[in-house]
């Protein structure tokens, strides 16, 4: 694997699928008595975020510490970049101070590429969201979540998603979680769809691995899964959005839209939801939507990530044996 | 014990004690070389902060380290919290990242007990204050304090305050602190007295099971130990608030009333003091003031709060030879 | 060694030693497959922060964190202190939680001289730089940077600096950085010369152990090291601040002054630089500067501190035998 995580486009499929073959191995570290690996102890983490962010800080920030790594968070608020410091100084500061990884979430798409190809530092950087550009850990988790249920935990380790039909639907224009779904599970096998408002289609979107619709109601019934994105409410008042009214009707899923979907389709959010925005209380705490799901998966992703990125050269998860040794300490 | 820690109504003598007691094994703790135990080691704990309150967020951020447990800070502001999120989705959203323990401060009376009764979480609430309702491990590390000054250390474990006299003074109505403070005294035998201006008095206090007085001096003869509440600045050019002179003269605790306390009475402030308004300078600093022993009392009852809730199956504190064992690594 | 670390003016020429040897040793940790000593596990250290200093709070943290020490951080930024609690109350409910050191940043200078010789507090204290007044672990792993750039690794431990030439530049007045560095670089023998704007030289500079030059150009042919201060654009507008112009022409350091350096002669910044204004891109980005090591120099110093202040009773760092068995725990 590469050193850094910065796009899911820039994930082969054996590399996508040892991440959630890892990720599988992480998960079960949740039903230890101890449940804590002492794979990363000595590592230090940084979270830099210049975005707030406490959802995604705090999934980075337990999976860093239940690999046993030192996590220290900086938010770029109220710091010396507010000073003018740059980012070129930010990083060789983290560089000196020996973080093993640098978790960045940023408001310019790039940032993360820049910190990454730039030489300023030696350990590994992970893209935590940057701009409208990517945010390739959530679009793991969401592949994680999809093939534990569409293709079930017996499939063996390796499963990928061929020929599984997923709806993205929303503000696809702004949509970070967007464009790396629609790049992992391309690689996966799966077969994507968009559905949203024209005015929320990005420029450029033909040139993307999927298809893309206006009428949610007739891909519905095709769908294996159907992933509601968050409304951005701060973006609804500018004039390329509909009114909150016309977009729930439109492009919000309920009851009567779910029950159009296959019988085991799932439907999936990234959080948090918008109840009666692009999701009704009765959808969102229905047995088939996975948003809590994910967010137990995203901590167990997380950890295959900077586990595979910083190079533990034991296996990942020790034997239960070295478990009890561990617990009896 | 219950698996949740709402409100000092809800423990029953048992508990209390049993509580108390495991906090005096705690309290034995920083007296060891390695100041650590580790009870809670893989174990997740949240400190939800809805209000800011870095002297409650950081006793319980020592206690649940020196058990060794992972601590998570999630301040409520600028989270997606101020986005919108409900508390139903923060909690599924700390559920499913795995906390063992949610720790909720929160301005709106009911919250943790809301929190707890969900079914949204796993893992144990502790309340660490809601609005104006219980902050039920003050009043634990009060009556921890209490039974310290007050019944001695030789008086072996399973010790109360059966008989106690108990003032407390101030602004009865908005306080958490003697609600709980209330409870949690009737249950271990105390006799409490409440003693505040009358605009300050909460309707239907007659229901409480305490005495209410509008007369200080008459009072502290009476008295095993006085709790002076904070006054809360913000609320004093409220309409039903005295004058800052009015209050400090007639509910303030100065040396001349201290005087009237019988010798081995105690006086007691949750912090941070006033100096000058409910207390002067001089009690404040005075060896019968126990402010300061209640923030380190703070630290070893919560730990035995955590421990109990999180159902360590080891013996509370390993021996001494353990210790060494662990000191060694 | 005394018990806190106040001022560099305090030390003694063997205290700055022991701690720059220690440093030494600390430095070499992070060579070792677990980049942490197990020295200070159980032992708490506060950050107490009352103005902001990511740069500084996260070199201390990661400073005691490869020490294993549990690591507490305070921004007095919201929190009781800003409802009007005292520096003593503070103080008092650190100790009480059992603080074994509290690292202060403080506005106003002398804070942590209060705190230290108040009584209030039973650890250690350690000035992370105190308003305009001194910050002497800066300035302690600014003597490091030099000792191991000037005097070089194979000169044995307990080397000094007798005889260097140094030279600090810009904003003496407001410096606490060129304060410190004054009073250590004396004590280590080495020569001192200030350059800075004449308004920007305080009163009294003619007690100091060092030389005062208004002319940037007739010094560094005579330097061994230059230390470029940062300009706080915030004083900029001034009365008694020259131009922005007129600053960069004047003690701005570019190629051409760099050329007239001695060849082994280094410049230094404490970080984070404004290129273009006191040092140009180029100069930033050459070999001779060390300001990205003066940031890893400041993690392995303050790890010395902190260890010698806590009086670790193990030898600092253990042979590589336990540092095997802790890794294979």
């Amino acid at each position: 694997m590469k050193r850094h995580l910065i796009s899911a486009a820039d994930l082969s499929r054996d590399d996508a699928v040892l991440i959630l073959d890892t990720a599988e191995e992480m998960a079960r570290v949740a039903d230890r008595p101890i449940k804590k690996l002492p794979t990363l102890r000595g590592r230090t983490v940084v979270n830099l975020f210049f975005e707030d962010s406490t959802r995604t800080r705090i999934s980075f920030e337990a999976a860093a510490k239940r690999l046993s790594a030192d996590v220290i968070n900086f938010s770029a608020k109220g710091s010396s970049v507010s000073k003018g410091e740059s980012l070129k100084d930010t990083a060789l500061t983290l560089e000196a101070m020996g973080a093993d990884a640098v978790v960045i979430r940023h408001h310019d798409s790039g940032a993360p590429h820049r910190l990454a190809t730039s030489g300023w530092i030696g350990g590994s950087v992970v893209n935590a969201g940057d701009g409208t550009h990517e945010h390739p850990t959530q679009a793991l988790l969401d592949a994680f979540t999809m093939r534990r249920r569409l293709v079930g935990p017996d499939a063996g380790i390796g499963r990928d998603l061929a020929g599984r039909r997923i709806t993205i639907v929303g503000d696809i224009l702004h949509s970070r979680v967007a464009r790396s779904n629609v790049h992992l599970l391309n690689t996966l096998g799966a077969e994507v769809t968009l559905v949203a408002p024209p005015t929320l289609v990005p420029i450029g979107v033909e040139t993307w691995p999927c298809e893309v619709s206006y009428d949610l109601d007739a891909v519905l019934p095709k769908s294996d899964a159907v992933m509601m994105l968050r409304v951005q409410r701060e973006r609804m008042n500018a004039a390329f959005f509909p009114t909150e009214r016309e977009y729930a009707r439109r492009y919000g899923l309920d009851g009567d839209r779910m029950a159009r979907m296959p019988e085991d389709a799932i439907v999936m959010h990234p959080g948090p939801m918008n109840r009666g925005m692009e999701i009704t209380a009765e959808v969102a705490d229905s047995d088939r939507c996975t948003a809590v799901e994910q967010v137990a998966n995203g901590v167990s992703t997380r950890m295959a990530v900077l586990y595979l990125l910083l190079g533990g050269s034991e296996p990942a998860v020790a034997p239960q044996n070295n478990a009890r040794t561990e617990e009896n300490k």
